[in-house]
């Protein structure tokens, strides 16, 4: 069995929970549980999506691995019953992991000081500030810490941690049946090959936390 | 206003459903409602997740934009009230979409006959069955029907979307966002690429819908 928790809060963002529950849940005796401080719905950032958080984390305190997604709501994490939880799992977790502004939530349970990391890449500054090594890498690895860049990084996290844990041949099959040979219409998926002023404008749109729908 | 609702149902597969919804709902005016048969949880295929339905599709009987997710349970839904409501929607949406075996059920309800169309790579088989006009592409747009392939198809589906709705600056603003520069660390994820006896493996398996943890 590998116990899975996957930490759900208010205004996290679904993709980054989804995208590696989708990969992990197809390894061989993996059990993904949705946890939250309460168990029910919990609202995604958008306020238009909840996903149900089966089990409060007090009932799932050593899972195998354990996923925080990112999220504007990451900041209301940064003290209280989730970052003793999570330095409690991880004391126990074969896997400490987190997609796109997750990692701050590690990092703010101390779980990154020194640790190669990465982030959305609006957020490594704050990464940095927690005393992480933040790179901007699409997958960081430190030992038993792997950390995701923004969003839809989880599910390249994913493939390759269950490449570690399954081997090759079970994530190659998940790869597979998820059909997952990617063909972005467009090529503004990362700050290097997005155009300049679109980087800038959300550069200083990210200044102003405000509505999840950047899109002009 | 976009008035766009993502249909849930009994074992759906999450990420069909989740990868567009975090595209789309980040459109300036876009409003994504999950809808069932009944409001309330519905569970993904995996038995680990359960997404909110908002509202039953009875009371958004005619969106902008309907999109089908696929999964397993998609073959329950091959008659009766989601194919009357699929109908419905369609005679005024601007875009009817799926993603997966989600074209089975746009296929089952008559909306894709005569249709070049697409779906999850062991599904072309049934879809040619209804009629439609299957195609072995990532994305396919015949007019208002746009198709995606297996489940990590629908990203790339709703950023095509975005963009001819949106238009391209919005569309990779969102890409951007999203942090969506794939880099899977495997090259498994088309038939086209795998390793040949892994495809061979998961045709065999897909004629026994066992579990789905696929991976050996």
């Amino acid at each position: 069995m590998l116990n899975i928790a996957i930490l759900l809060y208010d205004r996290f963002t679904a993709l980054d929970a989804v995208g590696p529950y989708e990969v992990l849940s197809r390894l061989k005796g993996a059990r993904v549980t949705f946890v939250a401080e309460r168990p029910g719905p919990v609202a995604a950032d958008t306020g238009m999506l909840s996903l149900v958080a089966e089990a409060p984390i007090t009932e799932l305190r050593h899972p195998d691995l354990v996923l925080v997604p990112g999220g504007p709501g990451q900041e209301e994490q940064a003290n209280g019953p989730v970052l003793d939880w999570l330095r409690g799992a991880d004391e126990t977790s074969s896997w400490t992991t987190s997609v796109c502004t997750g990692s701050l939530i590690l990092a703010a349970a101390g779980l990154l000081a020194g640790r190669r990391a990465t982030s959305h890449w609006l957020a490594l500054d704050r990464l940095a500030g927690y005393g992480a090594l933040a790179v901007s890498e699409r997958v960081v690895i430190d030992g038993k810490y792997v950390t995701g860049a923004g969003v839809s990084a989880g599910i390249d996290m994913a493939l390759e941690l269950a490449g570690r844990i399954g081997g090759r041949d079970a994530a190659e099959a998940i790869q597979l049946m998820l059909e997952y040979a990617p063909e972005p219409p467009y090529h503004a998926g990362s700050p290097r090959t997005a155009p300049a002023d679109l980087v800038s404008r959300l550069r200083i749109g990210s200044r102003h936390p405000a509505a999840s729908q950047v899109a002009s």
